[in-house]
């Protein structure tokens, strides 16, 4: 069992807000704070944070800068996964991920759902870039902590595993029954 | 709030069955009908109809042409989602939209799912081109009802934001929490 | 109704476990017994076995062997569907395949979901080549187990509407109602 399972403060997250509206100061960025203090009660290290405008080629520039320099684990969007004209968070990520993770999208879909329809709406992607998780998470503040619980309890095993730690097992049951 | 939440009746829906038997008369197109009386029930105005065979570049030209020419706001096919040899409309669909929207499939089939394994068996696919959304349903009438039940709740918003009203929100959160 | 339904012992099938391990006699491969286990117990003809390691390219190329050589109806994998360094075996299918199934896949990672949060990391692809089925499946025997008690129920009547026997109908009703 690796670092991540037993102590998972070596977990550093990069946040970056996807908004128009924020990115030019007419709106607080809520759900930026939502993501900074779920991270930090998970004892995981928040060390990026950002606001963009909605604009695809500087949300892909962001999110490869996020793994490529800062390094960090686990970056997280907030908004633009939507149907809107100017949601582009999706097309973004899809550009800067190596492999797509399905499940993790379905997941929050799936959970999103059981509150409101519109949860069907979300083309949120999840996937890895290198060694980093890269998560799509929707706009609204209450929508990232009803995701971020979905897809939490299986970020520290998903982390271990990109790195290379105990591979050799199948992805749909604990560790300790393989 | 735009016109269409407060008023449904200006979203205009296009009906496309695909399905060989259909086409050279020799089945009735009872899922065509059952697409009708929904979305007059909505009061959604359905303004084109057609029933086409199986063909993927046919299913292709009408998809471009319900969305381009006549300006349907709402594209329903039903037929050929499966896994038959000549179940080409994911295919079709596809090569027509601009963005998928898979959360839109997923509520669906896991709908549909709870009625029948079968259900996984379908490839259907909904997104958009332009400013319209592309929905394929499957071929029964009555699968063509369980999955337009999932749906429905969520379109007039879709559309909403598609058209670029309120765009700045998540999508998995109802307009009023957001 | 075709043979498929009447006598599913017609119904021909391939596992390829991939795991490096197993592939070097470090660890035997319960998951591909488990497979070959309820195969049988469907009276389904197991004709072809191997493990191989965790290559992309050699994956493929039992993929293709087992389809256009060996002539499976059914091919399952066994392992290399997580997000661990070593885990292509969900490229490998895609390259393998001519058209995807999603639904096969969410529905088996929705009801593993269920017993454990790691279920969103799988991968596992499900599609065609050709008139054969291939089915990525976890790695782990029970995680195998589970999977293949969401699909089976489906597999018969997709191998009937593969072989082209009363294919116009939808997907997701059962074929009485149609």
């Amino acid at each position: 069992m690796s670092d991540y399972q037993n102590n998972t403060s070596n977990i550093k997250v990069a946040i970056i807000t996807t908004s128009d509206r924020s990115s030019r100061g007419e709106r607080e960025d809520l759900s930026g704070k939502v993501i900074e203090e779920i991270s930090r009660s998970n004892s995981w290290e928040v060390l990026y944070y950002s606001v963009v405008p909605d604009d695809k080629d500087t949300i892909k520039t962001e999110l490869v800068k996020t793994v490529d320099a800062i390094e960090a684990d686990l970056v997280f969007t907030t908004g633009g996964t939507g149907v809107a004209p100017r949601d582009f968070t999706p097309e973004a990520t899809l550009e800067s991920i190596d492999r797509e993770i399905p499940g993790m999208a379905e997941a929050m879909r799936a959970e999103s759902l059981k509150k409101t329809p519109h949860a069907m709406l979300s083309r949120a992607i999840c996937g890895m870039r290198g060694k980093a998780l890269v998560i799509n998470l929707p706009g609204s503040p209450r929508a990232v902590k009803e995701c971020l619980e979905v897809i939490v309890p299986a970020i520290p095993h998903a982390l271990e595993l990109i790195r290379g730690g105990e591979a050799d097992c199948g992805a749909a049951s604990p560790p300790e029954e393989q």
